[in-house]
């Protein structure tokens, strides 16, 4: 089996974190030292507490063990991974109620502000809200993996926030596993809100859309060009989309692109769920238009639990992971295997240049692939 | 690994099918005769070719052999379809040359005689026309298995036209791989212009897109509730769409329709291609606006053969077919696994029921599955 062999290096598994507190003004972080993490990990081994006791922890609510539980998950120590599973499993009976909120936008529509502004709507009524985000680059500058917990100022001291940054660099899959996961654990810790952020450039957003309840596209106002970096497909799986930065002399910039994407959405096909997905504009600097927003999350979720599309999505999702996981990893199994990797270039140039038909090709290293299983079994020492 | 077990019942393999004429009239033909269709694929065998030979005859425009090659490569015994890998290494070469175009709509948007008339506009000015189609279903009476033929008469009995019918029911990458390979042997056979039909209500899109140099979506006039059959993502993918049925009362409404696209599409994020999908009108019925979609096609393909997209997508459509089928094969054999299906239910419920994680179910699937081969191994008789 191939092992992600990536460093957790997160800055909070430096000893000397001490939660949700970050220095102001760090925009773009250096890189965790290496070697501090490994002695920070070896002495964490000595450590680690039974599943019980981070169980206990998490549904009292404590969040240095929530934290330390979801290092567990980020992980790729077995040791770790199966008391963090064991850990998980506890933890399922108490999970699940949420609303799951999925936020996407390129670099610049300002998501970090809206998450602010809407997550400080939420915990004022008294709502708990975790901010996890998905982010499988490993170009730590660029994405949303601390430079948001510095953005999220208010948020970041707010007791009943928790902010956590991206699991580090890894496959996708392995990062959405990493993420979904710790939604559990968010949820068993009495978390009744979680956002999950993501970058809209990638293929990320269909891990996220596969894992909340309600999709939000971040646009803002323009003349189109600020779709630029918007992925194909991305509108046709938002529940709705917020115009945002809706203020000074943008008013009228964003209610015009507010119309202009009613009229698209309007020719889009029904989705399963009956809901007709919504365009609203707001301004994370005024903070005009967010209750809106968090007014349609709540009408959706109200509709969709009426008519349990909620449930049955829930379920939909549930099955779906397990079949991606298996997929993924029968993948990672192959394309990680030492015959495959030595021809798989080979056999891809022969495709390119039409020596050969993509099927054949295929055929061709997969015979190799499940020989390797037979010569493992027939070599048994 | 696992094999198709589905009769290539095709009407074309029967003895008496003389080619492309087809009696007219027939609208739901009755399923083909399972007997007949063994003693054929029986005394078929005794009487196969050499490879060379299918290949002399297809590179000749030979249509009875290329459909012989054809129905080899839609058969699931393994001597044909080496001899089909056969064929296609050595058309290989010879393929490459022509436009494919894919074209997709519901039932009832008019697929057959939209094809019919921009077919003999092509066949007309000299073109050579091959008529594929992508319909992964059992049931042979719904989709355009053979109906689109007794539709399609006047390309029917046009010899510079070729229709073949989608592959028989089978998995949706077995048939996409069997229409992909369908398209080299089209081409070695001289067709330069290749279409793919499919249906736009299930999966096939995906496949038949990256299969095609275009892609085209036929819609009809109306409310909206014209679009209930699509699926989301469709409009994204397309590279013009049509709305047919332009004519009479209808022009009006096909006008506002058109329009309304536009503005829709004008939303959309631009196309790696650099193509700014068009959306015009047209009537089968009438003629009109045939010529002008056929031009669109034209333009679009000057256009990405100056600025190499052309050739650029070809090469990601050869790879990405590759790797699909890989990861087809993948899946098949974990699905497949005796041992799995056994478990895959009851993990599937436990998953559902939250008594473990999707990633834990997948992992203790995949423990099982892994384990059957050192098992197999350890025991060699």
């Amino acid at each position: 089996m191939n092992m992600d062999n990536h460093h957790n290096d997160h800055p909070e598994n430096d000893p000397n974190y001490l939660g949700l507190n970050v220095n102001k003004g760090i925009e773009q972080p250096d890189s965790v030292n290496e070697d501090s993490v490994k002695r920070f990990l070896t002495r964490r081994k000595r450590k680690l507490l039974q599943a019980d006791e981070y169980v206990k922890g998490i549904l009292d609510g404590n969040i240095t063990l929530l934290s330390q539980a979801v290092t567990l998950i980020e992980s790729s120590n077995p040791e770790h991974q199966q008391l963090a599973q064991d850990i998980i499993i506890k933890c399922l009976p108490f999970a699940g109620n949420s609303t799951r909120l999925g936020i996407t936008g390129v670099p610049g529509a300002g998501k970090s502000t809206f998450i602010e502004a809407l997550g400080k709507q939420i915990t004022g009524n008294g709502g708990k809200l975790a901010v996890l985000a998905i982010d499988p680059s490993s170009e730590r500058s660029k994405g949303s993996i601390l430079g948001d917990k510095t953005r999220m100022e208010s948020l970041s001291s707010d007791p009943n926030a928790y902010i956590r940054p991206s699991p580090s660099a890894g496959s996708l899959g392995g990062v959405a596993r990493k993420t979904r996961e710790t939604i559990v654990l968010c949820e068993a810790a009495g978390f009744d809100t979680i956002f999950i952020e993501t970058v809209g450039v990638g293929q990320s957003e269909t891990a996220v859309h596969s894992m909340v309840d309600f999709f939000l596209l971040i646009q803002i106002a323009g003349a189109g060009d600020e779709l630029q970096g918007i992925k194909r497909g991305i509108i046709e799986m938002s529940d709705a989309i917020a115009i945002n930065k809706a203020d000074g002399t943008n008013v009228e910039k964003a209610n015009m692109a507010a119309s202009q994407f009613r009229n698209a959405l309007h020719l889009y096909p029904p989705t399963e769920s009956g809901w007709i997905p919504k365009v609203l504009t707001c301004s994370s600097l005024n903070g005009t238009g967010i209750i809106e927003i968090w007014d349609t999350v709540s009408d959706y979720v109200e509709q969709t639990r009426k008519n349990e599309f909620f449930s049955h999505r829930r379920r939909e999702q549930a099955k779906y992971w397990m079949y991606e996981s298996v997929n993924e990893t029968l993948r990672n199994d192959f394309y990680s295997n030492p015959e495959i990797k030595e021809r798989l270039n080979g056999m891809e140039k022969a495709v390119l240049n039409d020596e050969i038909s993509s099927f054949v090709a295929a055929r061709r290293l997969l015979d190799v692939y499940f020989k390797t299983f037979e010569s493992n079994g027939k070599k048994p020492e």
